[in-house]
């Protein structure tokens, strides 16, 4: 039996998706227990493997991340964070504030021991479909060499653990293959890659070939992570808007159209990201799950899933063993 | 009369599409005189304003950049920034090594006075067509704060002259809109944009609202700069095959592929940013324009048309006034 703690409050469509995504979630799966914190005014299920716990206060999408955590004690994330850190919950899944979830995933459940800064990981879509993990996406702006050569370490053991790959091929985010290209940064972490025989370095990974699936994990600093991410969403967006417009331009194109319209929706949802589950915060000493923003039912079910297994596969307690153990 | 050093052996379809080029540009503008080095046995042009010299040697795509400048003496792409340095020609353009180009740039033109470090600028498309000037792309991966602002203040100065733009708008690319966000790098950076009066600077943009033509000009580090470049080019190409593979996926999706077939075709084009022109090395004492290595014909003219018009505009001068002497 796993435990997931869930913020019921967060979320652009919250509680309504959360709602929907726990009552499937626990149908589904009969190894599952929920605690769910949020609203009792709003809450509507009545489930024997569902506890539901009010709480007076939620954290909004725009309050400030550290000051929300430390001031609004009773609100559902805060309670959900310290649901993990008391180990009454196994991992815990939110769609609100992602620096406030970053914030009490820092400050309420904490680091392990010996890892200098949690990274964030998101899976990202290949034109294979496969996809793979890119880490940090933004837990940190300003990172140093050590820390990259840690977020190879985590996301090694995360692709071993929840995409069941073996032997992960782990690749350096870089402005050129060589090993001589790129920033200080960079350099002096690919050395660092070099030497450290715990996982299969396949060496730098350029932007461009991101999406042609030839590597299962992807090192970079929270800054170019964001920024790549970011760059990505946005360029998909604005390919479909002009995709767009171009179909829409005439009758003729309006009838192809209306043909194309099914597999064309198919094939953007291959590109959105947030189908592939939560983005996780990794290095913490307990599972925290961010689903998107404006995730629907769908999405934080997937969410819930990915922290289900995470709990089943020991995630944390193999990081503690390895990648803490290290730098003690 | 603007005169123009043309680099013949550079690019993949090289000396073929810079002669058809050449050819075209003389005819079609009477005021250009054109130099063009390369091997003698390749040349077949006559045209009162086209003097050819002879060059015994060519930089490869594969040579080391910084050695190849300074091993290939009688190489077309070193007699060609030769010319420059020597006040015979206003410019030069090159689809050669990128490298060898920007090692040429630096050691045989040379920098303005004052600037510290030249950024490579490309322009890029948007989604109104319009574009805007991103810089730096590469030729700096480890730049100062101060650096971006010398940046700013030179794209400025390029988007007015090159663009016509009478006041544009500078953003400093972030991971976040708000002043406080980003790394060491961009906080700083963005406190000297704020102080700087030569410039309209509009503050923070993200790489997902890139594309969607909100400023004249997007100013960042060479290391996130190429990234972003490198990821627009991979995710664009990625689309693209996983579009044709949705449309050729059955014989509905086809016939109605082929309808669009000519709206995507110019769709496509304007999302090829080397249709936009080359890139620019600013920052040097002359105009060295550098062409994409797999130029077409129709590519390469328009990088002789863009160093034209900045021979025409005394955009090295502008710059030489402004950026370089401020700082002296």
């Amino acid at each position: 039996m796993v435990k997931i703690a869930v913020d019921m409050m967060g979320g652009d469509d919250a509680p309504g998706i959360v709602l929907d995504a726990v009552k499937k979630v626990v149908e589904d799966f009969k190894d599952l227990e929920i605690i769910l914190f949020g609203d009792k005014t709003q809450y509507n299920l009545n489930h024997e493997r569902i506890e539901f716990r009010h709480c007076s206060e939620r954290i909004e999408m725009e309050d400030e991340p550290v000051r929300a955590i430390k001031r609004k004690k009773d609100s559902s994330m805060v309670k959900m964070a310290e649901a993990v850190k008391s180990g009454e919950a196994d991992g815990c899944v939110s769609a609100g504030n992602t620096g406030a979830l970053m914030s009490a995933g820092l400050f309420i459940v904490g680091r392990i021991k010996g890892v200098a800064r949690p990274a964030l990981v998101v899976t990202l879509p290949t034109v294979d479909g496969k996809g793979f993990l890119f880490l940090d996406v933004g837990a940190n702006a300003d990172a140093k060499a050590e820390h990259l050569l840690q977020y190879a370490q985590l996301g090694n053991i995360y692709a071993q653990k929840i995409r069941g790959i073996q032997t992960p091929s782990v690749s350096l985010l870089n402005i050129g293959t060589e090993a001589a290209k790129g920033n200080t940064l960079t350099k002096k972490a690919f050395e660092l890659f070099e030497k450290d025989h715990s996982f299969n370095f396949q060496g730098n990974i350029e932007a461009k070939t991101l999406m042609d699936g030839n590597t299962d994990v992807v090192v970079t600093d929270g800054y170019t992570g964001n920024m790549v991410l970011k760059n990505l969403e946005g360029t998909a967006k604005s390919i479909g808007k002009m995709l767009k417009e171009t179909v829409m331009g005439n009758f003729k194109n309006k009838l192809a159209g209306a043909v194309l319209k099914k597999d064309l929706a198919t094939f953007a949802k291959k590109m959105d990201y947030s189908e592939y589950g939560g983005s996780v915060l990794l290095g913490l000493d307990g599972t925290v799950v961010k689903a998107h923003g404006s995730s629907n039912a769908k999405a934080f079910y997937s969410a819930i899933r990915q922290a289900k297994i995470a709990g089943e596969e020991n995630i944390v307690q193999t990081m503690r063993g390895t990648v803490g153990g290290k730098d003690e």
